[in-house]
């Protein structure tokens, strides 16, 4: 893989905010690889990035139209298609998210070899992995882990490399999953692996590396998530992490997708994972807790992280709220 | 799927025993489902079935020629092509646990669509799965578990099957590797599925049943395994088992294709399994321990089993060497 910048943000028709949540990330966390946002008639979103024709994108250097936005169904509608079209003509290679794929559209297909440009289907492998080997490797390695799955922990891996790089640390951000992989350019869509191939992709996600070198591996699903643990088993494996930060939203009423489901104990969920990490990596431990407390107040947010920093001994932060300044601090303390 | 017998067990040009394996298990398991073997010059194993040509198999009833060799690397070498595409121009369908699918061989898919015959490569799930509900259902649900790889899951499974109908109980064997799916004649490979539907496979392969069947699911991996141990989580909780049997080989110098990996403490892997059980079922507990003794004299067999079942209270057998009564007496009393 390994999608070329600078972007143009595709926000085709999107309805609202929440359908262009991949160009928010990306817009986000790579501002400096974007050139502007495109948008068709009748989208109701921005990224707040400067609107921009196809023709205005590649005269400021664009190489890459990233359709960020989901649509229902993750279909690519008919509308979208000229827009599509018209940017491999003017030399744009193609990257998206979307469960269909970009290939699957036999204009867009047809364009893209005849006019020898690549489509980026991120969600989907292309390339095949060993079974992992286990074998230790050298470089360190964070993982974020969850009680559940969407509780931020792409958002706190991308701080952490954000915070790390402030401080001149080195370090890169891993993505697992569809719009971590368009914020890095490059990663594996993990979900997506087939399921012999989970921590063998992971160790080639992240590879050995300088002894100073941290990767920040995006982590995916949770160990206590009945749909979605394997994935998360695999991933924890083949990461060999040193360190562990666990992700977390206080207050929800049941594991995501699982109304049968309550929310883990928070300390079986660090034990549990510790326990299982040490199989690949026996120096791994848990260094911080990050919450996604926005549906918190001021008064609340404070008491749930002092209470969980009090029971874990632990840096508990909102990324959002605070930054991972506490994390780091306690991974190079 | 649903692959139809009667069967051929096609042994081609095996150079040895072991590369007939997977014809072996057929003929052990299923032997009534097998009207002989066909095997090819330069054939150097046999399962004990009477020797067949096509013509007599398809005359005694055979409705499909099962590929029961490995050869290396996996191929459809050319000296089989001519015997696959007879059995087809004969009426039989072909299943194929090879890593090369049967559908990939230009000429055998083009004889199977013109003759309008299945090719069933049942390494390669052809069916979509839903993400795992983790939703409780009805019937019983027992999982072989493992310490290591190839420790005799599909063996114990088979033989609690048999033991089971044998008391006149009602049990099925449900299959999760291509060996056990050509004896079951149905099955989902699951390290074959995509990541995210592991748990879903699983909870289609085993569907709710009445509450005195108990279905019998074929366990992969381990979850001490730092390749595959992915994989056995999500078919644990998918499964939802109400018991586990610990498959384990003793004497074993390390993991499975992983030198650096020393075999798990049996005490351990209990109670890992059964506390990531609890997840989707709270009433799962450990009702056996199957070992494969097959290393050992008589008196080291003796002195081996009855250590695990002195330290675990529970009944520990070589299902080869004493069947598995002890197991499902546990089960049932």
């Amino acid at each position: 893989m390994s999608i070329a910048h600078p972007y143009i943000l595709f926000l085709g028709d999107a309805p609202d905010q929440l359908a262009a949540k991949t160009a928010n990330g990306v817009a986000m966390w790579r501002r400096s690889w974007c050139v502007g946002q495109l948008r068709l008639a009748g989208c109701n979103a921005t990224v707040g990035l400067p609107d921009v024709t196809l023709e205005e994108g590649v005269a400021a250097g664009a190489k890459t139209l990233v359709v960020g936005v989901a649509n229902r169904g993750g279909r690519i509608s008919e509308v979208w298609q000229q827009t599509l079209i018209k940017a491999l003509e003017l030399g744009l290679d193609l990257a998206s998210g979307l469960h269909n794929r970009l290939s699957a559209v036999p204009a867009v297909r047809e364009a893209a070899q005849r006019l020898d440009r690549s489509l980026f289907d991120v969600r989907h492998p292309t390339r095949e992995f060993d079974v992992g080997n286990g074998e230790p490797r050298s470089g360190k390695r964070l993982l974020t882990v969850g009680s559940d799955c969407s509780v931020g922990k792409m958002f706190t891996s991308l701080a952490i490399e954000r915070e790390m790089r402030a401080r001149g640390m080195r370090a890169d951000f891993r993505a697992t999953g569809q719009t971590g992989i368009l914020i890095a350019g490059d990663g594996v869509s993990v979900d997506a692996v087939v399921s012999d191939f989970i921590s063998g992709a992971t160790e080639w996600l992240s590879p050995a590396n300088d002894d100073d070198h941290w990767d920040l591996i995006e982590g995916q699903g949770s160990l206590f998530h009945a749909s979605f643990a394997g994935v998360s088993l695999g991933l924890l494996h083949g990461a060999q992490p040193h360190a562990l930060v666990l992700c977390h939203e206080p207050g929800r009423p049941h594991m995501r997708g699982l109304p049968g489901y309550k929310l883990p104990d928070l300390g079986q969920c660090i034990e549990l994972n510790e326990r299982c990490a040490h199989l690949t990596n026996p120096a791994a431990r848990t260094v911080g807790i990050a919450c996604n407390t926005s549906g918190l107040d001021a008064a609340g947010t404070d008491r749930a992280l002092g209470e969980l920093a009090d029971r874990f001994g632990l840096p508990a932060v909102d990324p959002v709220k605070h930054g991972v300044g506490p994390i780091v601090d306690a991974l190079v303390g």
